[in-house]
């Protein structure tokens, strides 16, 4: 498009209609607005301006990538985390690294041990859980690393950090599904010794007797966080409820999961016996991936903010990463995401749902009624 | 663990319990059995082995990162790819970067381009669509491309690449539907304007002619790829199909659709009339993603070979990154993934639906029937 020898910032800054400076920035990988990042990619793309990886990495002591490191690609979850740190990481020039642990504890800590190589400027973890192996690793990480999880409450945190509130997020959900007239409302949870696990069952119980609601045993139970799962649990509690109804207290009439996969099993176990969702039984679960909208009717689920912790963990690395270049550290930060609940039609109160039902060939609109409450404050 | 200085190719190797020359091996992302590189790799991380890679892509030319850029990491079809690439490549030794191109073409375009950068040694990328300027980017590349997509057929290939054949998908569940006793198929398809689109309309149009069926217009729409288009669409087609039942042949009594997201949405709009699938209507979709199990019922759809695409595409980059080595160069291939018609509830016929559906307290599992018919072989 142009002629006369390779591209300079002075090219680049005349295509891109900004100044040398912002140039000089977008290229070093110093950040600049998006549109700016954009602007000056795109004219040094037309350009046929390459620079090369290696000297500049050599000369700046930058990769410009940044790694992101999960447990598997395949969960909805990290998949609103992947796309809001992907978004953000490259707005601001940098290259993203995927990395699939597969749950294994000895591959996360290769990842944080490897950015001695200088491969990544920094790194965004999700560990399955953190050992004292962990910590250390961390303590000792050779470039800047956020984790998304739970760092210990009783140590110096090594890193920073941003982490769910599920205790509060199972809260909300129970609340709401006793508020809309529930009373014995099932809890499938995930595995047991899991710290998921334990946060979400505390959440459970805690609504339950803040309503004055006794807590049955008998409604609890654990297993792995798969539809099949979810479907297997709720067959076998509404066996076990059915064959002591006959003095009990009657029939579950609600049942909390916990995630979405759990409840879009347990829907599909009460699809198969007849049961109505929600006018014989109200389904929720957690985190609010995208299965709710593809489970019918469309499930009532936890916000707790999977996507929002991927914006604050990349823009904690990113300010690590500008903090380099000068003298002072800020102490780590643990930061912990509000979560939201989001009501859809598969937890309408009993009454409304009948009405609805009655009314289903009316052409009702998909989402029957949809609306988000704010989860209160973090008060631990 | 060990004393005595830094770690060296005969401690790991003593370590991992394999011969020096695998270690090297492994260490220069030369690659070996999977097996292999696991234990090396654990064995070099706990002697606390740390190649530095600058110095490593300098000396070897190699950077040990793959790329792989595709439209958006949402879309479940991709997350299958991933999921294959990720793991061959990391067994191999080498880092996988991500690029979600947001359907930018000129995005698509500046990753070909930046391969001369040497961050990466090689690509594997998902286009929306070829253009001239996609084939020339092609021919340029600085680094080993694999496209996952159609190249054009009249032109020599200027890389390998592997497709999906989706008329024969297409036509495997429109042949499906008919078999099993429907008539009338509606088809909910992608936009008109895409080589997607006209494919799966030719596949539907195929099967109908080869089994004596008129293809009626009315039957046929086009929409975004969505969930929420799929339900609009059919509400639309159920809207006119009713207006017209009077003298026509009968309310439609199976939906085609272009891909799982459309065919859910359908399915919500079933619901929500008081349609029984598959008493009253049969569903299909396409791309067999994990939507499939998400669907109530368990949908019918067909195996396009996501995954399998994206393991024969991480297959190819890394054959023609050994070949860089050698003298020769083997001209490009092109692969095409068989398609596989994969039978789920949502199309059990009409009858024996209804028996089932009588039965339904009866602990249904949650797939009535599950059966694989392989595709037929490609013939164009």
């Amino acid at each position: 498009m142009t002629t006369g020898g390779p591209p300079t910032v002075e090219t680049i800054a005349e295509r891109a209609g900004v100044s040398i400076a912002s140039v000089s920035r977008v290229l070093n990988g110093h950040g600049a607005r998006p549109d700016t990042v954009r602007r000056v990619e795109r004219a040094a793309t037309e350009l046929g301006y390459v620079p090369n990886a290696v000297a500049r990495s050599l000369k700046g002591g930058r990769s410009l990538q940044l790694t992101f490191a999960m447990q598997d690609i395949g969960n909805p979850v990290y998949v609103s985390m992947v796309r809001q740190i992907q978004a953000i990481t490259k707005a601001h020039g940098y290259r993203l690294l995927l990395h699939s642990t597969d749950a294994v504890v000895e591959d996360e800590l290769a990842v944080v041990r490897s950015l001695a190589d200088r491969t990544s400027d920094g790194l965004v973890l999700c560990p399955i859980r953190i050992t004292p192996e962990h910590l250390e690793a961390l303590r000792g990480a050779a470039q800047p690393v956020v984790v998304i999880g739970s760092l210990p409450d009783d140590a110096e945190p090594p890193v920073d950090s941003v982490r769910a509130d599920s205790v509060t997020g199972a809260e909300l959900a129970v609340r709401h599904l006793i508020r809309t007239g529930r009373r014995r409302i099932a809890f499938v949870n995930g595995p047991a010794d899991t710290v998921p696990g334990r946060n979400r069952y505390r959440g459970y119980r805690a609504a339950l007797a803040d309503c004055g609601l006794a807590s049955d045993p008998a409604l609890v139970t654990n297993t792995d966080f798969t539809i099949e799962a979810g479907t297997e649990a709720l067959h076998r509690l509404l066996d076990e409820d059915r064959a002591g109804s006959g003095s009990g207290p009657g029939r579950l009439d609600a049942v909390f999961c916990a995630n979405d996969q759990l409840a879009l099993g347990a829907a599909h176990a009460l699809h198969a016996r007849g049961l109505r969702i929600p006018a014989d039984v109200a389904v929720a679960g957690m985190d609010d991936t995208s299965l709710t909208r593809a489970s019918w009717p469309p499930l009532t689920s936890v916000d707790l903010g999977s996507a929002e912790r991927g914006r604050i963990a990349a823009e904690m690395l990113l300010d690590r990463i500008t903090e380099r270049d000068g003298t002072s550290r800020a102490p780590a930060r643990t930061e912990t995401v509000t979560p939201r609940l989001v009501v859809r039609a598969s937890s309408a109160p009993a009454e409304t749902a009948n009405a609805a039902q009655d009314a289903q060939d009316a052409h009702p609109p998909n989402t029957a009624h949809t609306a988000a409450e704010n989860g209160q404050e973090v008060t631990r």
